[in-house]
């Protein structure tokens, strides 16, 4: 892919993409003022977005008409955020480049652990199959004392995951499962109990939203991850506004927390300001809390050293940073992390998918027609902007976003492979790829669909029910 | 008592006062040199202290020996605490005036309401009986809405009442009886249900304690509690660190609070620092919960628009201040309150009694034998330094702290009047009045260690039980 044409646009010098920008817009405007069909325009406006995007990418700045890029030394050393800063945190996502944030960089910048091959070999070796697409293919690509973890189960000691949600509305994305199904292969290979934070409290403090309704969401969320297949007799989920009030371990262990972080170091890790609600505030803890074995003592016989594995989205590091922290001064072990990158919107990688934008994502509850109707339309291509150019060219893998989702959901590593190599070489139009997303996550959606129809009111009262599960501690 | 000559100290120049202070320590000196006899050395001692007191409330200076005062003005003006001003928050209670606190100028400063006798004699009416001593003698002096839970009472709604501790000993002394002597009156008189909050999890939060031992001073201090003579059937007593996990109500509560209070507000009302854990931050939403009835669904079968008397010390007036301005945000009544000034320390009416320093206070624990140990060696009396002078001009009544402490636990008012007047006149000495006080506190704390005898585990576990109380909803 590195001689795609595409790719040279990184050598262009700032001016030289403006100007690339700009004949592209006035390309868009012929087309279209000579009512060219409809796919040649599309071509050419997918084509203008790419390279306004590499203009951006190079210049941190946004393509602006007739406004040449200001000195990029200038750029740089100013005021204006660096080209390879990007903000992640559990609120924000946001990054310049195409190909979405720079995990290598994340990883230093959190000073977690590259999960890199030895590490997945010694999982294979551990539990005696192949690991998952997400781990071979770098979906996972980043942990805290996994290695710990694995010493552990192969002395036979026990541990358990950990992993949640905000549900910020009823509606999930396809997106929103990466978690959940990662967590499920985790819980059927390692056979080992699973709780589940739905952190509806957060959502209330953050959001203009009810208790009422982030409990109503939080329990229409409860039933999009049952319907991930979890075993009923080894999961707990449970909402923070229900289970802080059932609970004998929960809020000791919040308040632990809470007494050893002080403001200045959530203000640090959280960029909380003074003006923000003391709920805000102290919520770190809230999440921090279920890393401790202690906040269930229906589970674990009031055990408070069993290890804990904690599989999630990179932009939930922060919580636990902060949690790894304050373990050993409450006596508690530190919680083991796998990290996940972030779940592209179908604009393309800049940025996570929003819930609250329809058009950013598919949603579980979208239709087969909505589905085809979405990709065709959304899905940001890495194509060129004619099919001629595009079987002389290929088209650009890295920032395809019909390529990223199929990393995600298509199982078949030789198909993908294939499909990439077709793709970049030109022989596979874009047209032809976005049809096997299509066909790739229709019956993908369905399947949840029906899944979550079975997910009756009684079984997530069962899930939900604190209570002992499958295993002796 | 205007005309007693310990009142002329008023009238006194700083310097004067130095002169004053300085001659009464040569004569100290001198007394014990000459090896007078050990009364006459204590009058001497206790003379000077009063002596060193009007000077510290005149100068704003603690006196040192051959540093005669600096300028007045100079002090006032300057960096220095200015004289009138007292410091009084849940922490802290300071005053440099040897009668104590000034409560008028608090309840200007607080935004409080004065209880005046209109307000006395409508209480009077209602509940058809003689107001209790402590309304009567200004021991609560100060009230916020009173007239609204006395409006509803009289058109037969209901209220309940909630108070509390922090249990940060096992120890608890005759001044921390204060609020709940009262509480159980109010709970005889107007037959209504009472909640009494234990904030275990606070003191973890401040102290140096485990979460342990915090609890179990909490259900330690529910016995003497429990001791006070309160009704089984109408009063819940819970811990923070126990009750939030069995509560569906309490942790809502709490984090609506959380979500309309900001870190500025807390940092204005209670002085946090961003040095300060996210705990204490957010502690003030766990003291204003149970302000809100839907905290306590067992009581009030769910029933939100319970109104809410507090009786309490002024000292914990800013965390309801806050809970009265975040109450019609979330929907919920204003509480009212009663505040009750601070019981003073055996040294005088400078700062609150301590559960730290066991001479600063007669203990529910203390013998008959300690008590009166304590008050012969320790309460700070008003008298004169030798019987001559006592008899030709009395005894100073308003710094005499077993005047002070009669105050609160003789009941008989006209002997208090009798005991008042003989001693200002002179006529009655300073170990006969604190005769009086002893043979007043040895029964009374007996009897109360005979009543908490009876306390078993067994009645704190009922007490401490969530359930139903004996009222309709």
């Amino acid at each position: 892919m590195a001689d795609s044409p595409n790719c040279d646009l990184k050598s262009l010098s700032p001016l030289q993409l403006f100007e690339r920008v700009t004949e592209q817009g006035e390309k868009v405007r012929a087309l279209k003022a000579g009512k060219a069909p409809k796919d040649e325009i599309d071509a050419a406006v997918r084509m203008l977005l790419s390279l306004k995007l590499s203009y951006k990418t190079t210049t941190g700045q946004d393509y602006q008409a007739g406004l040449p890029p200001k000195d990029l030394e200038l750029i740089n050393n100013g005021t204006a955020k660096e080209e390879d800063e990007d903000l992640v945190d559990p609120w924000n996502v946001q990054t310049s480049n195409a190909k979405g944030v720079d995990y290598d960089k994340l990883i230093v910048r959190f000073g977690s652990s590259k999960i890199d091959t030895d590490l997945i070999n010694r999982i294979e070796r551990a539990i005696g199959q192949k690991p998952h697409h997400f781990l071979r293919r770098g979906i996972f690509f980043s942990h805290r004392d996994m290695d710990q973890v694995l010493d552990a189960y192969e002395n036979k000691k026990p541990f358990y995951l950990y992993t949640g949600r905000g549900p910020s509305s009823q509606a999930m994305h396809v997106g929103h499962l990466i978690p959940f199904m990662f967590t499920k292969w985790l819980q059927e290979v390692f056979d080992v109990p699973l709780v589940i934070q739905l952190t509806d409290d957060e959502k209330y403090l953050w959001k203009d939203m009810t208790v009422e309704k982030a409990y109503e969401y939080a329990r229409e969320n409860a039933k999009d991850i049952i319907a991930c297949g979890f075993d009923i007799n080894k999961t707990f989920i449970f909402s923070d506004l229900d289970y802080l009030g059932t609970s004998a371990g929960f809020y000791k262990n919040i308040v632990k927390v809470q007494k050893h972080v002080t403001f200045n170091q959530v203000k640090g890790i959280f960029g909380f300001t003074d003006s923000d609600c003391i709920g805000k505030i102290s919520f770190p803890a809230i999440q921090a809390a279920p890393s401790f074995s202690s906040s269930f003592p229906q589970i674990f016989n009031g055990k408070e050293n069993i290890q804990c594995l904690i599989p999630c989205a990179i932009d939930q590091d922060p919580y636990f940073r902060m949690t790894r922290d304050v373990a050993p001064r409450i006596g508690q072990p530190k919680p083991a992390l796998l990290h996940s990158v972030f779940f592209p919107a179908l604009q393309g990688a800049q940025t996570k998918m929003s819930a609250s934008d329809p058009n950013s994502s598919i949603f579980l509850t979208d239709t087969p027609k909505q589905i085809k109707t979405k990709i065709n339309k959304h899905a940001f291509s890495g194509g060129r902007d004619t099919i001629e150019e595009h079987r002389k060219y290929g088209g650009n893998c890295d920032v395809d976003v019909s390529i990223m989702y199929l990393t995600f959901f298509l199982e078949d590593d030789d198909r993908l492979e294939q499909l990439k190599q077709a793709y970049t070489s030109g022989e596979l139009l874009t047209g032809e790829l976005k049809k096997v997303l299509i066909e790739t996550m229709q019956p993908l959606v369905a399947a949840h669909q029906e899944r979550r129809k079975q997910v009756t009111d009684e079984i997530v009262q069962q899930f939900m029910t604190p209570r002992k599960l499958a295993f002796e501690f």
